[in-house]
């Protein structure tokens, strides 16, 4: 059984849905989801389905070809096709910070995440025995101010030898320059320790102790050039009070961090997300 | 512009998605909202779609009737349709607690609503001079155990000459017999005052306070015979903690049922539940 | 029976609680509650208790001198002490919008607030009916760019005649200025439709909508000088999805805003919060 | 400087609070926390406190003799008094899921636990190397039907020899006997998973999928002889939708459950429990 994902955005125009589906049923496919959505502002169609084919009498390169003929220039779609079995590679960046390390690598263990880790990188070395203990390899690549270059091009050889699709930073701790930005567009997944927009930049928790809030927030999202100002993944709150410390805030944000990188990992992996004007639309 | 709401379940098979979709295409009409579900147990597929017409040039009887012909039959649907201009009557039912009524002919009087609300119908007259506020006309129909039988009568006389399609039981502090239930398969939403499975029947705030639960909830369902055990539309819960006393349960309690309720009746309203064994598919 | 309700605040040193507890003793008060918090960056003290006396044997009035004497100099206590049974009076100021205002007065009705609402007072006069039917005098002071200092000299005085303890914007719209902060301080509560800080100043959901957040929030807090930056009472959060218009952020919003409102008043009203350095202290 | 926890309940009489901050100004300590609640039902009186003091003085044993002759027979109290630099002693049960002990591991290392974890203990050996590379003895104890008294003795020896305060069942999947019970009452925390007492008994999410609930919990309380009937510590729960198969409630589950322990397990350590009537008073 063949099964492939497919993905679409386009301007919105009658009959999209009915001529896809049907180029699914003409060539033996059975649909066995279909979502869409459609933002009335700029007036986009968005469209994500899977199809299940009985044989595996075409390869997934020839269908596209097939799909690209038919329908691709008639509709003007923008679009993605995967197939299901291929799972996608992520690269894991992390720097000290050991709790959504731990919470990704549990979940991969226990077969929850549909993806592969080739590699760990970190610019220091703390957490190494955690990926030695999950038997992944780890690359240490120090970065300082003026090796920040030479260890980013270290870094797109190591992504780039070992095929990665999207790469997580899990609290990374580092600005990412537009040299990897720009070679995984809306493949750089980021936690940022506050509910965007606010609080953004550094030391969030600092900030909302200052502010007095009675709720704080992580927020996930794709790496854009402006900080902490890409599209949002997912995010989530927890309630606090005048009681906790920052040190209290800080604790009780782990578990939000955590949580929401690895709902935000899931859903990328599982080809979920679309973005579009600099948001998200994520299907069920 | 004619618009349609179809929602269709039936054993899973292949082609529907395409064969539905088709239908509506070579109708001339445009799918602007599309989504299934198969429940994977039973092996049962859902559908709900919206479809808009360019003319008037049909009615939407001709047009179930063409449906029927063309699909019905060929993949052993249940199905209905509806005509998005027609909003559905709801009939309220109450008793002496207002929270939920002033939640509900709030919503009702800012158009929030997408229904139409006929009467007001309660076991007492407490709640007499709110439904004359909202100019909304209010039946009092005491009820006894010797006069029940008389008592739901006279119910369903007003509920079929106002040609009520759903019946709302906010908090209406009665059990409701099959008389009615027979005629209203769910179609009559009560709100029970627990996170239902747990404490079902009467006092759930005083079981809460014996237990010593640290959250409570409230539970949208539809009426079946067996008592607070239908078909669960929505579900919400708030925390608690043991300062709280039954009367603040109590307190605490009513804002989580009055937004629970009028969340199921907006999904109701809009035509976005689907009941099968005793469960809802909601869709979005 | 007397009961008084004490707040206290003062730079933390020793002995403080058990002078307090003795003092209370001492004049045969039971302390049926006791609370405290150290703000330990900025080194205050801050506690709330509440004490029974058998007897009414003195008024409110000498027990306070007797307190002052006692024990105010000695620790450098800023102070308020309340007899329980004189509710506080609240003046209620709103719009246009009304889903704020039946949720107070519905609530208000049912005994839940502890509380008195002398007037509504508003600017236009579209919901002179709602207070007309909860039988509450209505004030119309329509505000202009140019009678706004006339119309808000109108207001304190309506204040001043009422002996007004504090006044509650609901979805007032309107930026209050110094005149009434300054009389009021601390004791003007508005609710904000975002999750501050983020979104401040108008509009906050199309603001909202267009940074693609995934949650929604509504954050009361007392008004200040500075636009929607006082100190916070309460926020709570909904999530949200790609699928909301703008039209259905604000639907939603308005649950979360009459919910958070209503909390922060009864917070408010039984004296359960204390400001320092911008933010609050609240009791539960 | 020396720190100590006080917990006592009693009957609700006048002059607890008075007294017993008397008692620790006469002793020159300076209380940093109290708090109290009363249980108006049963008219019971609950408080937790803690106490600084300049000196070293005195040792916790006298220090308690002291307090045992000054207050505890007039007032009847019944106490618990700790020295805050005494970390508590706990001991993991855990079976073959990992998720709870990744999760309490990772916190320990981090430093956000104040205890100490002597040793892991399991019927089955899975999860020995994640004991091991936490650096933390491991102890493999098979349990069939025929030999679980034998086991459960050998359980109780290895908690007696390493002075084994409380005990956390992280899904251990076993029944423990009257034998464990009856020696830690009220220090046995376990984790359920759903939100009690709706779904009491194994195979919890199955049951929630057949019921179609919208929302699933988990709940963490102590172990009684009735089976999920003990005093509940935390609670928490997340929204479902019909969507999820059983395989999606148990990985939705795993997140409430790892947090809601963790959350418990904190509140016990830091001796923010008491039990009474078979629920919790939660300090904060």
């Amino acid at each position: 059984m063949n099964k492939i994902t497919l993905l679409i955005h386009c301007d919105d125009q009658p009959n999209i849905i009915a001529s896809v589906t049907n180029f699914m049923a003409l060539n033996n496919g059975n649909i066995v989801y279909i979502d869409q959505h459609v933002d009335r502002e700029q007036n986009i169609f968005f469209m994500r389905l899977e199809c299940e084919f009985a044989s595996n009498a075409f390869s997934i390169e020839s269908f596209k070809e097939l799909f690209q003929n038919a329908l691709v220039d008639k509709f003007g779609f923008e679009w993605r096709m995967y197939s299901a079995e291929k799972k996608p590679k992520m690269a894991l960046f992390v720097s000290k910070y050991d709790h959504c390390l731990y919470d990704i690598l549990g979940r991969y263990n226990s077969g929850e995440l549909n993806l592969e880790i080739p590699f760990i990188l970190s610019n220091h070395d703390d957490l190494k025995s955690i990926a030695d203990s999950f038997k992944i390899p780890f690359y240490h690549i120090p970065v300082t101010k003026e090796t920040k270059k030479e260890a980013e091009l270290k870094q797109l050889e190591l992504l780039k030898s070992h095929n990665i699709d999207f790469i997580v930073l899990a609290r990374y701790m580092q600005i990412v320059s537009n040299l990897l930005i720009d070679k995984y567009p809306n493949k750089i997944i980021n936690i940022h320790h506050s509910f965007l927009p606010a609080f953004v930049g550094a030391k969030p928790y600092h900030s909302a102790y200052k502010r007095g809030v009675k709720i704080i927030g992580a927020t996930s999202h794709y790496i854009t050039e402006e900080l902490d100002a890409g599209p949002i993944i997912e995010q989530d709150v927890a309630h606090v009070s005048h009681s906790y410390s920052i040190k209290d805030l800080i604790a009780k944000g782990r578990d939000l961090e955590k949580i929401v990188l690895s709902n935000a990992i899931k859903l990328h992996a599982n080809r979920k997300v679309m973005v579009f004007d600099n948001k998200t639309v994520i299907f069920s």
